[in-house]
């Protein structure tokens, strides 16, 4: 048996990724595909009661607290979710995996690049996704998408320059891994956006069955 | 200013950990010193949120999740508590600090040696308790002793075998570092102990004084 393929999808808010997130499902399973959905942080009960930690706008934390704890949400996401459900060969699509960290944490926070890739092997080892799309959205752009919706959680409270230092992150990682992560121009109309993500995917099936 | 000394107060549970915290909060005092007690996992508010999913007899984690959680709890607890507290010129008594992670998530529960000195280093840097004082007690008598007062959380739950692990990861650490960590043999009449630990603080006192 094949095992299951690993894609993440990586963004800021507004970048349209759970929009996307369900238009890979549905594009997977029409090709006979089963997947598991998840999302970082959380994807596991316990990681889920990270996660409402973690976004808790009363919740106060040193910057490498929270680094821990988005690497202890993901050492469980990986023995519970990820590692078991590719091993069945079935595909897991996680919104957001370790390249948020280095966005948000270290392009966002300023916590050391070196610190993250310490963590990084701590936790995975050499593991890494197969596909890591980046969907690249302005910072004014992904701010007018997101104020509509909700109430900002501790991430989406920061200011224009936190998450423009993490847009630098992220495509810092898509020069840094071009191989892995493909660069979405997320900005454009919807259409044109899951006609990139298409095109894309095809490839990937492609590669797969030669 | 003279920096405030750090002590750590280590031991399986039942090794009387808590009754010697009191007592030596109460000799500093008298000694004109002022204290701050603490306790591991926990001495923040976000620190006793992780403990309490710790402890929690109901929670599985992973044994590195649990490391990682342990981690990001005393970063949070360095940051906003003992480091702070020492920088006054306060003295800080914590009940458990790393060397628990040695014993309980180390020898208990089979994580690597080297793992767990990562994560000391990225978390710590050099930093080290100034005095460590460690509550030897069997294992046996340990859970007579703990029997009786509540019911068992997570760690408590755990079998003998797990707290002989444990015992004997903590007998390590205090041949592996003997100028830091203290050995007090805890199975002895209570009047003995505090003699031991009044003994040992008077030699820390006068190092102090010279």
């Amino acid at each position: 048996m094949q095992p299951g393929k690993f894609i993440t999808l990586e963004g800021i808010d507004g970048a349209g990724k759970s929009t996307h997130l369900v238009w890979l499902e549905n594009y997977l399973m029409s090709k006979g595909i089963t997947t598991v959905t998840t999302r970082e942080p959380g994807g596991t009960p316990l990681g889920e009661q990270l996660r409402a930690l973690l976004l808790d706008q009363r919740q106060t934390m040193h910057a490498e607290t929270e680094v821990l704890l988005m690497f202890a949400a993901r050492r469980e996401h990986l023995d519970k979710v990820i590692l078991p459900t590719l091993d069945k060969g079935e595909w897991v699509i996680s919104d957001r995996f370790t390249d948020a960290s280095f966005a948000y944490q270290g392009g966002g926070r300023g916590v050391a690049l070196r610190k993250l890739e310490e963590l990084e092997r701590w936790v995975q080892g050499s593991f890494q996704p197969d596909l890591t799309l980046y969907f690249d959205v302005s910072v004014e752009l992904g701010k007018q998408r997101v104020q509509s919706i909700k109430a900002a959680d501790r991430f989406e409270q920061e200011q224009s320059a936190f998450f423009q230092r993490v847009r630098k992150a992220y495509l810092q990682r898509v020069r840094q891994f071009p191989e892995r992560i493909r660069l979405i121009d997320a900005g454009r109309p919807l259409a044109e956006v899951t006609a990139s993500l298409e095109a894309i995917m095809s490839e990937i099936l492609s590669e797969r069955t030669q």
